[in-house]
């Protein structure tokens, strides 16, 4: 099955590592295509870019669609930009990674927490946890005060930072799993896992599995109403519907 | 005072259908100046067509608060697209015409129900109720089976349907005022309340009112934290804080 | 237009100054009328207190409704005390400062905290945020160790403290706005904000904000149902709807 | 054990008839002391009646505590009004009938719904099951056009109603249990229950019942803070705390 | 009035103690019978020992409700295991002691905090809050390190660490009430409220005395449906209802 | 892979059209084991039938880790029986039909509905949604007058039934997704899903693909605090963590 990825922002390099971190987890007949759109914010951190990065995204959906023949897509950045958008342009799977890190977490420790970058984007996540239905689940939203940036420019500090968080999680939040909180820190899950020594879930990863799963189970978006066509003519004839 | 109201979509006679509704109940010295984008959809309908809005109302932000010498914002759209993005532009308020609706509806009467147009929009309306933390007062959405633009091209038969949810939500929802889940319904809502005997609440006028007493109070965007400027290089001079 | 503020204790000098301070907001054609009644508790700190406080607001909204020609009603205690009843005996809009600051603050800021007098207070004042929907917005409710009278007797001592609890909320709870939980800590509301650096919003000025937007809305009390008049012959001949 | 009912309002009748009641339930050891205040409302049907009920109540309290050696207080009217400043005034425990009627209900049945008396109180009504934490359980809250006193005047038709209620509410609510929402209808408990099948709860009989057990329990209303008294003078010497 | 005390762990030396702290607040009519089964955990302290501990607590029920002529059971653990299958096996009323005593524990004071034993059992305690309404009147669960057995080998050890965690629940959770979150820990109820000042809930005993009250009530456990027979020949004839 | 699916009632024919079922979804390196213990209920439609099938579920967790070498568990019931005590035995994955079933669904459609057999399940199912999140995506919960051994009996009329349900509540819940309430049903969601347009997910397959994902994200049970061994003797050596 062929899996596109779509990193929101423009930096190659972060395109580059998800292809690379896709590859080592999904499944031999599992093909991975991680894209980026030519233009837009070169990272996601605040509403702002959010909004500036979505049309790049919907295109890359479309064109999936129509010309690339992908079975499932992922959004790869934590706040599922344009995710309810994107489920309205295809009937195959369109997975956030917020909403897959969050929905592995519960299957594996009885309580999760957040850890994830700058503080302003504490609203923005609290609001997918909420809207998800996690939020007794989900013990606490842990934000450092680095930049998604930082990741790329000096790793191992803002690394450290994270694993502190992670530490002070398990013992004040009582977390039983960690859900990284941005797609810049998915290199470094095995890692911190090995530190802090509980489940830590990197939410491309989760959705690339939880992709092979669905479509597995021929189980794409629901056309049936909320997530139909924007426009009848986008429906591809014989498509309606996502049953095979 | 001056308020700009941003229709998201580009249909024009929208526009100056908020221009004149707005101006018929703004006070004397409020300047309204309803715009909308050059290009984008010609209605918003779905998700899909809100993402296509949003760059075109931050856009009137930026340029509203940097030439425009404008005191308040109203994203003129019942999805409230983009409202945290402009949050983050200006430190002004910008009022959504959903969540000025519900504000209004609450200090009214116990219960509200939203009226809305075709079915689709449901799953997009009850995510801003729940958001907004209505989700105990507003009792039920009803929705019809029109398009928004059947509101310009066959009004009588449009609110003739509004009406009749309307009457079934006082005597169903036991609702005891109404909201009008539509920009376009704006036009009409006099007409509605006194075929129907309950409050009926726009969102652009709720929303003008609001902008109103907000700039009276000089209370603006909080720039703390969520909606701090998105790059530092975009905060004015001297107006971090939106303390005069 | 004529809003008729109700200060629920007998103590004069916090009538007066919230006529003071209603007269500053107010706009030019709107005459604010402070009034307490004769007698009942000098300060309101306990459900005792409110419960003896509620006739005599409600014998001021019959009177200003027969015979002051009000235009609408604010409750400026900050436990809305007697708010249902008084919307009851009226079709003019009624709102309470608790109420009223809550809207404001959750326009401004992504989340607010309240500051307010003696620690009893907490159980009512959580009440009030969750029966009004605010329960995920407001992150919490700081109290202090003084009552209400405090604030007149030594104003310098309580309102440090005051300011004390904002910086916290904003370290701690990550608050973006403020809300004065106390008719008594009106007065000082620049100070502290201007102390604190992030949005300060005091119930008085809010509703009287909110009375005249609901006013030149001609949007009052739904009659239709929870608020309809509690003996029928109470209801004034051919103004059963709040309809102009 | 000197158990004490207030009616709030000053219908004798229906004292007389809640001391009955009382009396067939109670233990040996029990007496009963039903009473209404001299002046007040005949009958509760608006938040307006409730407010004027109160003070009355509370007086009732303070007699009960100084001058009668009561143990415990039952507030008899659905809408518990003043419970929590009758809390403040005594160190006893003191019991609403909702409140008891809820405990009670899903002791017994998975699902209960509230059958009432005018459709105006839902709005009260849905407030004590939010606010006792009960929303999950209490499946609807039923009302009926009748006014309190038709249980007075023409029972057989108001009862009729009432059954006619309850049968809808297996069937459509799923309900295992009926509240009576209503102190009126509490000596027709009986006969409900025969007619219907399922547990009928009546809030006087429970809230009697589990006053002799928070009695025997010496359990009384914790004085620590939010039911401190009101006055530090009102304390009765060596009895701030409700540990014998 | 037969009250059925089952202990569901093996440990004689707590079912001797149920009885006898059973035996001192329950009322002179009343006889207790504290029994546990022959076989199972020792202690309960996982979800495998609760589930373990199950099957011979319902044949306790049915032994009960065949042969004993009980009138009302009580499952004396923490969390409360089988409790909704114990239900489906008798017309009588079943109370668990941690949803016995919640509903004691809200009658008292505004705000509870549970203090148990193991951190393990904190997702256990959440699940029960939470199901039965309780989320907003706990104010937090504390744990200590102790296991249930240290309460029977060094009780004056493990009795401190619990004061110690109830002095900080009212200093840090605003708790107006504690209810001890085990079994083991009733015998030292009176001692741990003497010590801290507030109330102090004991669950059995709690469940005891509502038990009485229902008994006393005629009120049973509702057979219409969740809780009807599990096969339809278990029902006693003519004892389909909880109605006498 | 090795994936044991354990249907906890005692019907082989149950099992054996689970062990075919997993068998066409699963992928070609993953063995199915499909069991079902010795004795026990012969199907599971009560919490008493839940409660006894638990032990022989644990025991099969218990041999499944230790003589196995099993990778991931599936309980095959839709009340999720003995979830949380067969994680504490193993720290492979361990996953209820239900609980995998909402998870797929929220990932395809906007809302979901749940069909299921006798109305009495209704509580238990209740439950299982509230406790895991989906009380806002989950609309409703339609039962049928069926019992599951029916599904066996006369599949036919029993199909019917569910399809009925399932027009219902695409018409009158707004569901985009269906959920089958019940094992029983399994063998006939493709045809459900080919009758109805939608989506139909069965939580047989959504689990064993959940589990497929999750083994090969080597994500396991988070043995750090709720679900740790119940005994310290349990753990097998050097297995305590479940990182590879």
């Amino acid at each position: 099955m062929r899996i596109k990825i779509i990193n929101p922002n423009t930096t190659q390099s972060f395109t580059d590592a998800l292809q690379k971190l896709a590859d080592t987890v999904s499944r031999p007949d599992t093909e991975i295509f991680a894209v980026n759109p030519a233009s837009g914010p070169a990272s996601i951190e605040s509403f702002y870019d959010e909004a500036l990065s979505v049309p790049g995204v919907l295109e890359e959906i479309i064109k999936g669609d129509r010309e690339e023949n992908i079975d499932a897509y992922v959004l790869a950045c934590f706040g599922d930009p344009g995710l309810y958008a994107a489920r309205e342009l295809t009937d195959k799977p369109v997975l956030g990674i917020a909403e897959a890190a969050f929905h592995m977490a519960v299957m594996s420790g009885a309580y999760f927490t957040i850890v994830t970058t700058a503080p302003r984007v504490r609203f923005m996540t609290e609001h997918l946890v909420n809207r998800y239905g996690f939020s007794e689940q989900c013990k606490n939203i842990r934000t450092t005060p680095m930049k998604v940036l930082d990741l790329a420019t000096s790793p191992e500090t803002a690394i450290a930072k994270v694993i502190a968080e992670c530490l002070l999680a398990i013992k004040e939040d009582h977390a039983e799993a960690i859900v990284l909180g941005c797609a810049g820190m998915s290199q470094y899950r095995e890692y911190i896992e090995q530190q802090i020594g509980i489940p830590v879930i990197d939410g491309t990863v989760a959705a690339v599995k939880l992709c092979e799963a669905m479509v597995d189970m021929k189980l794409g978006t629901s056309k049936v109403l909320t997530f139909s066509w924007p426009r009848p003519e986008m429906a591809p004839q014989g498509r309606q519907l996502n049953i095979a």
